[in-house]
């Protein structure tokens, strides 16, 4: 029994626990895990705005409480953006190696491409590796979840042994063969460990989530009926779902092209490093989709959350250069629903339907399945580790306070720490608890922009000469989707002077063009148009006069 | 063989349906049925507006097209209010009686308080009773949803049978007994239904959506384990829950009092006819629910959607006079998500558990069920009735296609028109078809003037003098809630002179002192801080000028 009635190890400096993102939110997960003169980074992840942040391209923590520390490395416990897309922005803050999987890593590459020496502090694990930081032994361990190559991080501290859990589900049948690493669990379980920190994603989920392979079926049937093409949307990272899509096609007789930039890129490099399979002469590219007939294709497309600009939104409203829908093609949604983008990918279901395709999701057959584990995976892991602390992290309130109620119930002997972003969990002879709060929140990142924009962008930006905040207002006609009236501008924070005061009477004009030149189904679609409108006048501003005042577009319907 | 080798009744006048609401969209449902010299409408119902259109309460169809007809009954299918919310704006454009079953009559009159002639001109019908209309008899048939007192309207025109579901499932176990007029349907569809006019909302789902009974067991589940209040969040309309849980209330001993205005008037309705039994000492005031134990108390209220002026919202964020929310405390969200209103009803789930209450939904726990059939309940409809004609309604674009697909498999027999609003639909001896584009569309109603609003109020308001578009731009740090600098205030169509200016002024001011007086929850959610932003700005303007300008709060989270 390494701890048994006392909380750390005797003598131990306390074990400090600093959730930065990911608790009180699906996103920008991230902890800073230290003990004596050790600190570490567990996770770089962003996430992504609501459409009512129009200007802002991605979300980070704040990461002020960084600075309290010297961190000595970043561990990555796999490649989803809510994991590695603040990697850049973290970097300068990072005094040592990176540590990922090859995937991971290899994810992560092109996010560096402006910080060569990076590249340098990338360091590939394996499962069951074990690598020495400061006074920590970290050992990565294989779980399983909706993207390949993903890991556990056990940190043997001073204070005793910490285990982040990654994201996971347990996959009883991983289509690549790698299972859950729950020998090195229940070790560990054994050993004793003083924190688990757990996934809660999926915690109001009763039962199993269950395994990549469930969708083959649905998928079986798709391919056997379809008469025409087969369009698949799904996040550009579920590589096991695409593998499943080209042994399909190969078996079917089916070419499949990769459309939108998303999942070229990953499934480009996940190729190379043998964790996609693309069996001989299936691979077609976009452009050659329409020499095909329809019934030999497969398209696997971004946009699977409704989003403007990707793939599958703009074939929807027959507007993509390469993949125009036809009457006999099936439409299928492979991924779930961000909650906030429901009525977003509602309206590419109806553009989709309105082309006279069939459109598949998960509510109709079993084309997703989950890459988190539901409550009887989280609770398996609770009984194999069964900690001293457990820590639910990865999820909004109701879903932490949840998983702590479950948590309660496996094991009376566990104590449990409800914590949110800035609540500083100490561990020490005294036990566990929230000992204070740090600075936390949000940063609002303008990709238009380079490198890292401060969380006073938005602030900032409203005063800075010239630029400001531009609010074209304009009316539609919901059915006609004509514009009811001259487009009104309001600003503010937007510099008047006679240059300016003559780009801004062009405005109502280029919001009217920008409206005309849309389709009807742009036209009344508020998302759609909004982004139309926002990207054609911060181009206008942007070629005219170098400005980059945010453009928020009201739009009524009427 | 009344319809056999021919379209229509042979010499008969065409056949006209017009649908203005409802096919294209969830909500306002609306239906012009005409032929020869007889029209009338089924059903006058409104959508709720997204949060994007503050300062609009209801959105009713375009009635433009009304006035081609002399409608010469409004004929009401059930009382929910996408079915009857805007029968005081149709009013005017109906010549003749309003029918509908004692229910929807009873939720109809509190509507039509400015309109004392209006009322008697109500007209009760029951199951079977048969009406003349003009050249048309009209024949109401029970069906099952997720109200009492329901019917589909058959209607025999000249040029043949019309049948309207109406709202429907199948409910093998009706809670009051009240089983769906299968043997009528049956006997319809021997005689000959010239066209089906079916309910599509729940085509996308498989099998069957289940009885109103369902959810008992999970019902008695809470009421065995909840050591504290149950809160129990529904539609101010669904009676046959309310039934169940008082009845489960009086099993176990508890109290149920109603909070929220909607369910303390529809249970006060619903009792006063007979359609809520509420068994002997169960029920007690909201005022009251302090003096119970929290053991001994259910709580049905308002606010299932997020709602942030409904009860349980308010209770969620400790802003509500009678109820307080305690650890121990159950609270169930007893409704669908409306789509759009997901990460409001996050929010209000994420403030339920941070009061330590124990958050239950259908996710969950089977505590709801859907009123509307499922796959196979849309097939025995399509199988009994087996139209020569069938127009999918109620749904988006998609569900009203899916609808088309799976009727063209029920029957080969059965010709299917896929339209949307604004399609007039000609049936007569050459077949059925979409024959004409007819206006339809969105009139947006503000509920703070007396009357109905045309369909330019937002252009029109901002034109009027000292009315306008007001839009104060605050930015709210998001953990702290503080307000990060002092708000701006951005104008139009509002006109400044000395007494206007001076209100400006104050604006500023006012939006932060009503954060400031907001609770730390209220200030963090945007959906909240905007509403009550709204509301103080708009009462200000009201009560020191008289002005009504339309409140568009920007609100930053930084």
């Amino acid at each position: 029994m390494t701890n048994g009635s006392e909380s750390t190890a005797a003598g131990a400096p306390p074990l400090e626990l600093v959730p930065l993102g990911g608790l009180g939110e699906f996103g920008m997960n991230m902890m800073v895990v230290a003990c004596g003169d050790t600190a570490i980074l567990i996770d770089a992840g962003v996430m992504f705005p609501e459409p009512e942040l129009l200007g802002v391209d991605l979300i980070i923590p704040d990461l002020r409480q960084l600075q309290q520390y010297r961190i000595q490395a970043l561990v990555l416990t796999h490649g989803h953006e809510d994991h590695i897309g603040a990697v850049a922005h973290v970097l300068p803050h990072v005094d040592g190696p990176i540590y990922g999987t090859p995937l991971t890593l290899a994810l992560v590459e092109p996010k560096l491409a402006e910080l060569e020496d990076a590249r340098s502090r990338l360091y590939a694990v394996r499962p069951r590796d074990r690598v020495t930081v400061g006074s920590f032994t970290l050992e990565f361990l294989r779980v399983t979840h909706s993207m390949p190559d993903c890991v556990a991080v056990a940190m043997r501290t001073p204070a005793g042994v910490v285990l982040h859990t990654g994201d996971f589900k347990i996959d009883q049948t991983p289509l690549d063969g790698e299972h859950v690493d729950f020998h090195r669990l229940a070790q560990l379980g054994a050993e004793g460990v003083l924190v688990l920190l757990g996934d809660s994603t999926n915690i109001e989920r009763k039962g199993v989530s269950g395994s990549e392979r469930d969708v083959i079926d649905g998928f079986e049937e798709i391919f056997t009926s379809a008469q025409g093409r087969i369009v698949i949307a799904m996040f550009a990272s579920s590589l096991y779902r695409m593998q499943i899509v080209l042994d399909l096609a190969f078996q079917f007789d089916r070419r499949v092209a990769f459309v939108g930039r998303g999942v070229i890129e990953n499934s480009q490099i996940a190729e190379r490093l043998g964790y996609l399979r693309i069996p001989p002469g299936v691979q077609i590219r976009d452009s050659d989709v329409r020499n095909f007939p329809s019934q030999d294709v497969v398209c696997i497309c971004t946009g699977s959350q409704g989003e403007p600009q990707a793939a599958l939104p703009r074939i929807a409203i027959d507007d993509h250069r390469h993949v125009k829908l036809e009457h006999d093609d099936v439409v299928v949604f492979s991924a779930r629903e961000i909650p906030g983008n429901e009525k977003a990918i509602g309206r590419v279901m109806n553009h989709v339907a309105r082309r006279g395709a069939d459109v598949v999701y998960e509510g109709i057959k079993h084309v997703h399945v989950s890459g988190h584990g539901s409550e009887e995976e989280l609770k398996l892991m609770l009984s194999l580790v069964r900690p001293k602390y457990f820590v639910p992290i990865h999820g909004e309130y109701r879903q932490l306070a949840r998983h702590a109620r479950v948590a309660a119930r496996v094991s009376a002997g566990t104590k449990v720490v409800l914590a949110e972003n800035g609540d500083l969990i100490r561990i020490d002879r005294d036990g566990a608890r929230v000992a204070e709060k740090v600075p936390a929140g949000r940063i609002l990142i303008d990709g238009t922009r380079s490198g890292e924009v401060g969380d006073e962008v938005l602030r900032d930006r409203r005063h800075l000469a010239g630029d400001g905040l531009v609010v074209p207002v304009v009316a539609i006609g919901r059915q006609s989707g004509a514009v009811e009236e001259t487009p009104d501008v309001i600003t503010r924070g937007f510099v008047l002077d006679a240059r300016t005061e003559t780009l801004l009477k062009e405005v109502p004009g280029l919001v009217a063009a920008a409206i005309e030149s849309a389709s009807i189904e742009e036209r009344t679609d508020p998302g759609l148009i909004k982004e139309k409108i926002r990207v054609d006048l911060q181009r206008f501003f942007r070629k005219r006069s170098g400005l980059r005042p945010l453009v928020l577009p009201v739009v009524m319907e009427i």
